[in-house]
Formats: C-alpha cells, structure tokens, sequence
C-alpha cells in the first residue's frame, strides 16, 4: 500500500504502447524526428492556441529552463516558500539561470497572492542593489495540493506584467488541476495570462516525459540551445515525444487525473480532523501526530513523513494507478484512529 | 547633513597619505609589491594569529569570493533575512559561488540564532533534492546596527561546525563592532569559531580596500585565482594594500569607529521613542512615521528612507567624519518631535 | 540506408524487453529502486573493480557532469580540438562546471598525445593569470573513429596526474572500442589510469542511458546532488538503470559493437583512397569530394556531409541494426565510384 | 630598468591631483556622486557620439563584463587565440557570461581578419549542438604591440553584423594605438563598427580605472546591475570617476601614450634582428634567443620572458614614466647585443 509518491507509479499502457510503436526503423535524432515535429501542433491543439512545446524528460529539467527564460542571471524569481522550485530542485533553476534568485514568500493553502507579492515589493523596491524583479512562479496544483482558480491565476499574471515580470507556471500536476477545476487547458494557462508552463506528465503515468509549453512564444528563442546545453536534447527525441502524443491524443491524461482525485478526495472524508488542506488534486496532507502516524505506518501503509522529523505530519500521494482496496484500507484505518 | 550612508564619506587623511607615499617608483603587479606581500604578517598581527589576507575593492567582492570559498555551487548559506548578502548584493554571491542558494531566516535585532538554524535544518533536512547546507553567514555589526557578543558568535560557528558547515562573517562594520564590544578582534573572529571573515575598510575611511581573511588556511587554496576570475586582482595592487596596512597600523580603525559609536549613541538617547533596535554601532534606525520623518527631511536632513516607501522608517549613519555639529542639529531635531 | 547517425536506430530488443519487465509495480523514485540500487555492483564487476556509477539520460549530462566533478570553475580541461565535449554540446560543460575552460588541441587521427599536452603546458605556464590546469579528456572511440591503445590512453593519465589533474574519458562509443581493441574493459579505463568515465549506451541499442562511472571514487561525493541540480535526477529511475542492466549483463553491448565494427570495416576496404582516418569502431570518414559526395546522396544514401560546406567530407555511421543490405549496397556505390 | 609592464608604473600626477580634490565633504556613493554623473557626457565628447559610460577598476572586469552584454550563456566570443580575454583572464569572460565559449582563431601580428573568422564559421556552422556565434573581440593595440588599421576593424565589425553578432574590443591600450594611428578617437571605435569598448586607463597612468563604453546604448540596460553583481559597483564611485574624468580631459591620455610609443619604436630601431611583430605600440616583443636573453637579465633589466620557458622571447613594456637613461641603456645593450 504505496502512497509514497506519484513517482513510485509505473508506466500506464497507453504511453508504453506508443513507446514501443516508435521503436521501429531509424528515425533522425535531437528532434527532427517525425513525433516531435508533431509536438507543436498537439500541443497548441490542446491548448486552442498557438504555442511552441519543448520535450524533456524531469519536471526539475523543464522549470529550470523554463524559469531561464523568463529571467536574466541578475533577476529575481518570486514564488511561494514550499515551491518545488525552491525547496527541491537542489538548485536547479540557479543553475540553468545563471544565478537568479529565488525570493520565496508565505500564503495560505500553498498559494501566491498579488496583495503579498505587492508588500514584498514595496519592502525591498527594486534598485541596483538587488536583483530585479523577472518572473513570479507557481505550481498547479500547489505543493499544498490546492488549486489555483482561474482568476487567481489571471490576478497572478496581471500583477507579474504590470511590474514588468513574467509568469511561469510548475504545472507537475497541471492534469490533476484541471481534471478539479473541470476546465479547458486554456483556461488556467494563457487565458490568464500565463507566458510559459511546464507541463508534467511522469507523476500521471508517463515514463520520463514533460514539456516546456511557451504561450508567449517570443521568449522560446534559442530554447533548443538551452536544452543541448544542460544535456536535455534527447538524442533518441522520439521515444519521449512518443509519450507526450499518447499523452494528451489517448485522453489518459484527463482519464488518469480525475480517478486520482476522486480517490484521495474519498480519502479526506475519512481524514476531516486532520487536513492541513482542502484536498483539491491527488495529494493529501495529515497533521496527524506522531503516534497515529506510526501507527499507520505500522499498519503497512507506506507514505512520507513531513517536515520536521516530530512535525507529526504526513503526506498520501494517490498514483494513477492505485489500487480501490489501498484506498479502502486507508479509509478504514483512518476512521479506527478516528474513532481513537 | 549627511547622515545617508558611511560610504559617502571621504578618504581619512591617515589612509590618503599612505596611498600617496606608495605612488613613487615601479612596483611589481597584482600582488607582488612590497605592500601586498606585508598583508598576511600584518593581518596576523592584527588577529594574534596566523591567517591569510587578499585585498578587494569592493565589501560584495569581499562576501561573495569569501563564500565562494566555503560552499560548492549546490550548496546552501544560511543567513538573516536583512542580511547584505541576501537583500543588497544583485546576487553576486550567487554568481561567484555559481548558483549557490542564500536561505534568510527570522532572528531578533537582525541576528541569527541557533535555535531559528535548528529549526530550519529540520524542517527542510538535507536530503538528494535540496541546496546542500554550507555555511552561516553573519554580519558584524548587524544590518539592524546591533553587535553578536562573542558567545553568540561562538555558539553559531559551534552549530556550523556540528553540521558540516563553515562560518562566515560580514565585517564590512567590523572595527564598529569590536569598538562597541571592547573587545581585542580574535574575540568575536578566530576564538569564536569564526573561518573567514570579509574585513571592511572603505566605509570606515578607506577608499576602497576590504580584505577577505581567511583563519582557516585551508580554505584560502587558490583564492587569487577567484580573484582574478572575477576582476578583482587589482593590477596596481599597491594602492590597495597600502590602504588596509595604514588602516591597521595607524590605529585609525579604531579611532574612527568609537567616535562613530559614541555620537550614534548620543542621538540614540534623544530617539527613545523610535528607536527599532539598540544603537550599539554606527546605525540609527528610527520608527518615526512618515509626518515625522517628512519633517526631518524638510529641516536639511539627508539620510534614507528605509523598508517600504509608506513606512515610515528611516536610517541614519554617523560617518568618520561626522561633525559635531550635525550631531547636535540633530539632537535638537528629534527633541523637538518628541516634544510634539 | 540511413548512415546519419547510430542515434537515429531504434532500441534493441534485449533492453526494450528489459524495460518493459521493470514496468511493474510500485517502485521507489530518485534511484531508490532495486534496479538502480543494483548499478555500483553490475559496473563494479563489469570494470572489474569497485565503482561508483549512476545513470543519466544523455552522453551530454555523462560529460558535463562528469567534468563538472573534476574540475573547479577557475579550472582548464584539455581536449582534442575536435572532441565532442568542446564542439557539439553547446557549452554544456562550461554550464555544469561553472564556466571552466575548455582547450583544444590538436592531433593525428583524432588522438591527444602527451608531447602535444606538455607544449600547451609549457607555452602557457599555469599563473594566477590562467585557468588551472585540472583534466584531460579524450574520446574512445574518438571523434574521428579511432581507438585509443591502452598505452595511449595510460600515457595521458600519467601525464594528467604528473601534473595535477584528472582523467576523464568520455565513452560515448566505449563499447565499440572495447570490441575493436579485443580487451577487457577495465585495461583501457582504470588499469590506464582514467579517473572518470562517460560510459554510453544509447549509440549501441539503449532508449537513452548512459553512466558517469568514477574508479576513484573519491571523486563521487555529491553526485547525486549535481545531477539533481541539472535535472538529471530521473524520479522514474528504474526505467533508465534497467537499460544499463540489460546492456551489461546480456553481453549485448559487445555483441552490437563487434558487429557494427565489422560491417564498418568492410566498408572501409572499398573507400581506400578518400579514407580519412583508420577504421577502427563504427564511423567512416571520407574525403570524397563534392561531386562523389553527391552521387551518393543521390543514390540515396542518408549520410551527414562534415566540416565545412564545401569541405566535400562525408561521415557514414552503421549502426547496431544497419542492415547487411545496406553494407552492400554501399559498398558497390564505393566501387563504383573508385571505377571512375 | 623595469620593462615588466606598464603596471608596474605609478599614477601620473594629473590623476593622482584629481583624486585629491575629489577627497573632500560628502557625495552620493554607488555612482550617485557628481564626478560619475559626467562621465556619460566626457566619454561622449571624447568619442564624439553619444555614449554611455561605467567607470570598473580592472580591465579585466571591463572585459568580461562588457563580454557578458553581448553574448548570452550559451553565446561563442571568437577572439584571437592571444587575446587577453582568452589566456590572461582565469576564465573571467566564462564566469560573467555564464559559460559562454571563447573561441581562440590564428592571425599574423595578433590580429584576426574576416578570412579566419569565415573559414572558422564554415567549419563549424551554427547548430543547435554548439555555442551560438555572438561577438567578436580584438584588442586595440593588439597583444602583440600592433594596431588595427580602421578599416581592418570596419571590416571585422561588418562580418560580425552580417552574421548576427556584436563587435567588442579590448582597449587596455586604447591611448597608444589612437597615439600610434594619429586618428580620433571614433576612428576606430563606432565609425569601425564598434558596439562595446573596454577603455583602458589604468596602464597609461591610472591608478585603477577602466571603463566600459556602450557605443550601441541598447546593450546597455541593466550594465549597473550586472557591476553591482560583480562585486564592481564601487561604492565611493567619485575615486574612480575623478581618475578619468582628468584622464580625458587633461589630455594626458595622449601625451602619455605618444611618449610611451615614441620611447618604445625608438627601441625597436635597436633589436631588428629579432623583432617578433611590428613595434606600433610601446610593446616590443624579440626573439632573443635564451642566451642573449639571459645577458639583458645579467646586466639588470627586468622584464617577462614570453611563451614557454625555453622559447628565448622577451617582452619589453614601456610605461608612461619610463625614464629617458632606461631607453638608452637598453639601446645600447641591445647594440652590443647585435655586434656580437
């Protein structure tokens, strides 16, 4: 009974299928061949707009070039303080930035709020002293497993060009949000004014595959030299644009996230005392204390324990293809804590 | 009036002169002139041991090549949330560590403490994801203008050296803080743990000489090279050294910053009222409002606003040469808001 | 009869089938799995000694990375002027490590030599005016498909060493060079000294997986938290160590690179005198001219046209499924043209 | 008799003076102060064309700095295979670049022309697997002592826009080659086709002052930044400003470099036998021979040798306060030298 992580989950059939029908005759590499030349089309399809869509194979690979090209090495990068981008990336977006900075900041249920980036403007206004202000950073869902509405994204994005910064989107679980917030891609990306997205498509079933999709396709210049130059140009391009293909034209995506949150939405009902969030995608965050934690760990239940070592809390991640009866045995030794 | 920052202060006579007597005849280039070659003995005579001396131009270039040193491009430093080389610096310490990642943390009168570190390491412990903890970084006197005892030093590098970390100290205020303390400056460096230390001189008379100095020897390996990788091997290096050689030597270092101290501490007795920290160096910060300060700024005041534009806060320094009569023009000043 | 390139194959069976049977279950993410817990042991036995090695997806990252643990940002690596590390991968290098500098120098058939390593030395003495020297890297199969003897190879380490620096070998075509030279793996790797190695498998029937390989494994500390920096932390890793797995122990990799090796030098018997270089792995070079040059490409033969433009070169690559039709009939088209 | 370099000079009277009148009452620092705020008009009178202009204290920072402004991180600066920026700058270009690629072309009497620069972009096209070509960098007078005609820059500067990329020179001897050329100075810096100049002072007089000069003004947003980053903001800017402020105006510049020049060709007439390049500058590079060599050093003339250590070349630098007896008894050694 795995609830470690979205990570653990193997490969779904639809996205294997489509590996091994690319796997015949030579195809021409670093992307000349014939799936990631249909990558822009699909893409733009998906979101019923124009964009340029770029294959890489980890999340932490598709934010840091994405946020590389939103900022110059002396910018700054404003995101929450439990951004996978700064917490987890072991530096990643410094890296391929060339050293911008990260600024993270607090907000409730895992989110940014215009009104918070705007007193932390005005706390430290920009001068030549400090790096200036280029992109604000999301995720979607949120580490907190929130999601943001469409026009708390559009807030986002208007504060973020109105100060002449960029809007970036860590969309690892973009699939999980929209499946939640049942609208169209185009709704929580370009329609609110989001210029450049990573897309994942690993933690929802897919071998290694995610994508750096430029809404504002200006800023895609010379995006292939960022990818040869951190060693994310796939020689064998096909085998990964494969994926993202059967991805999206297969409908698994959408398939695969909404069984996940109806899972670990039923979850939360058994949970209610001990929620630190709404649950709104395919992540569930217990403050449960030390012994009940044990206890549920002790019961074969195999999940992360979070924050600090004594924090007491936890984290269930729900994967595409977690069984019902996972699901059952964890509703019901909730509810014997429960009953505790 | 000036009271906006020490470094619009002029050169002090003691450091011109000896810049003067140093311009006469050839001298060898980038550090091997008879003034450069003394820094080391004259550093160590200085700290009453044995440590190695480079000389820069600039208190970033000292912060960032000293970090450098301490931490690998994956690493993390941790400091306070004020501090200059988090907020002030346009990142450069995070283009000479390349791409390492600065962590601000909450402490009291702009310090640090162990508790606030432990706090931090365990709710985000080292793990293959996250920025490798590398060093604490401090400044001395603080942002907020307040000095760490030594034992307070002491016990930070104690917490760094238990957790595989190095201890670094922005001196850019140092002599302030060894004036304020009375203590001899092995106090609150070496004995307390410290392993290399930006030494500031411009903002207390110099014109522009800090040194990074390293108690820690080995960390000093191939230090010139970063120097030079970074611009900061000054060709005609005399002019440098013989800034810092004058600065100790003629004990001007530390003439300068008690008299400093002591007219910011007698202006400190007439702000009760606003004072946002002890004044225990050369920094006043002030919490006056904005009618207040607006009417200090109309009475010929010149000094910064400071945080937010609406704030109301406000910080004046007391240069090293700061006339008397600024000070008491001042003094009455603030007698008479309090008296409103 | 495509010739382009061995990245333009498809993936060979036994690896496909190896990935597939990993395609189950849960799995723990970030190289906690069993497969990629397996790795050090299968490359400790294959090298004959006591390795540590961990996957990456492409020869890039293996390079970058590999470079970026034997060398500091202010460090001089030397390379052949051709070498792909210098030439082909955008700067990824330079990225990784930071910005170190990469020299290239010249040589016969593709190959560094000490002589060639001590003139560069000595016309450039290290100072604290140059990058430091701190690796050597050469190519096996090198850029211009020779091999290196183990003499060759054992030379420049012991050179490397003399003088401080490491030896990395970048074995994008390792396998090829093992099969042409007849040894074991371990005589052209750490019996002659190298110290890091880039060992491919994606030219030779992997999807996408190489390995960095340290056989000192000193060197390795921290690796982990450089790939994650560059992204190259898969968090599906099973998926790309099983790869490495299959390519090891099914004796697959020696079995394709004899014979890719094989067809190769069969047809370098019928390009005798526009032979560039000795066909010693899987690459031909050939100085045909523009106008035999084109007849080919007319006859429809996808091959890259190399150097300049106007350079009338040509490169053929055959791959580990290039089919024997394709041998022959490049070889009657090579006849043909020698009849004219 | 030190011919080492014309670092190892001291600072002219006209500069050291106005240091000294600058060294009274407060100023703005960071560039705020009144001797920064001129620069911008003097550089674009002395240039005759408007200019923007930042005040750095190495050339090596002036360099790498301006270099940083035209190339982006994954950018290709082709530059002489002597240059400066490429062996003389520990890799300072890389760092502030973010790791872009200097590539090192061959050229008679140091200087690069149009052909090589061709035949080096043919042989290696722009493609997504290397470094985009961004810039071009000579240095003015040349590291071998000669000058660029004007229209040999002019040509140079069209290749570089034809094909997309920025022209930058390295004016660490500006003064002597404009001295040599008896042209003005827009000769051969916007009206050749100049983007960006690194203006050398500190060499001719000095005490630490370059700057960077942005014919193209676009280049120049956001350079305060990318200084302060640098650690090359200096804080008390009036003591870097005030030094070429006088630089300029005072003509000292030229008279200087007039002498200099006049002193060194005056040498050249003495060594013809060995001269290594043209003597248009006050650099003379012989080829002695290390036993003739090894005389000059017996009878206490100082100066480097050149290239590696049995190459028996000798650089001889010629300051701007080189005294008249030194000259002769060079002549006359190198006289006795000829009869020999």
């Amino acid at each position: 009974m795995n609830f470690c992580s979205d990570n653990a989950a193997p490969v779904c059939p639809e996205i294997m299928e489509a590996m091994l029908a690319a796997n015949t005759g030579s195809a021409l590499a670093y992307g000349e061949d014939a799936w990631t030349q249909r990558l822009d089309a699909v893409f733009s399809a998906y979101f019923d707009a124009p964009v340029r869509a770029f294959a890489v194979v980890t999340g932490t690979a598709a934010n840091a070039l994405a946020l590389a090209s939103v900022t110059p090495s002396y910018g700054a990068v404003f995101t929450h303080e439990q951004a996978h981008v700064l917490r987890d990336e072991c530096g990643a977006p410094e890296l391929f930035t060339g050293g911008a900075q990260l600024r993270g900041l607090s907000g409730t249920d895992g989110k940014l709020t215009a009104v918070v980036l705007e007193a932390a403007l005005k706390a430290n206004p920009p001068s030549v002293h400090s790096t200036k202000p280029a992109a604000i950073s999301i995720s979607q869902a949120t580490e907190a497993g929130t999601c943001y509405r469409p026009h708390e994204v559009a807030q986002l994005s208007a504060f973020a060009h109105q100060n002449g910064m960029h809007m970036h989107v860590d969309g690892a679980r973009l699939a999980n949000a929209i499946a939640f917030l049942d609208c169209h891609p185009a709704e929580i990306t370009w329609r609110a004014g989001v210029d450049v997205l990573s897309f994942g498509a690993t933690k929802n079933g897919a071998l290694a595959a995610e994508a750096v999709v430029f809404f504002d396709q200006g800023l895609a210049e010379d995006f292939e030299l960022r990818c040869k130059r951190a060693g994310h140009l796939i020689s064998k391009s096909r085998y990964v644009s494969s994926q993202l293909l059967a991805y999206m034209e297969s409908g698994v995506w959408l398939r695969s996230a909404r069984r996940a949150n109806a899972l670990a939405i039923s979850i939360a009902a058994h949970a209610q005392p001990w929620l630190m969030y709404p649950v709104e995608a395919n992540q569930i965050f217990l403050a449960l204390g030390t012994e009940r934690r044990q206890r549920l760990h002790d019961l074969g239940f195999e999940f992360y324990d979070w924050g600090a070592a004594d924090s007491g809390e936890a984290r269930f991640v729900v994967s595409w293809n977690q069984s019902q009866s996972d699901i059952d045995a964890l509703a019901v030794a909730l509810d014997d804590l429960c009953g505790n």
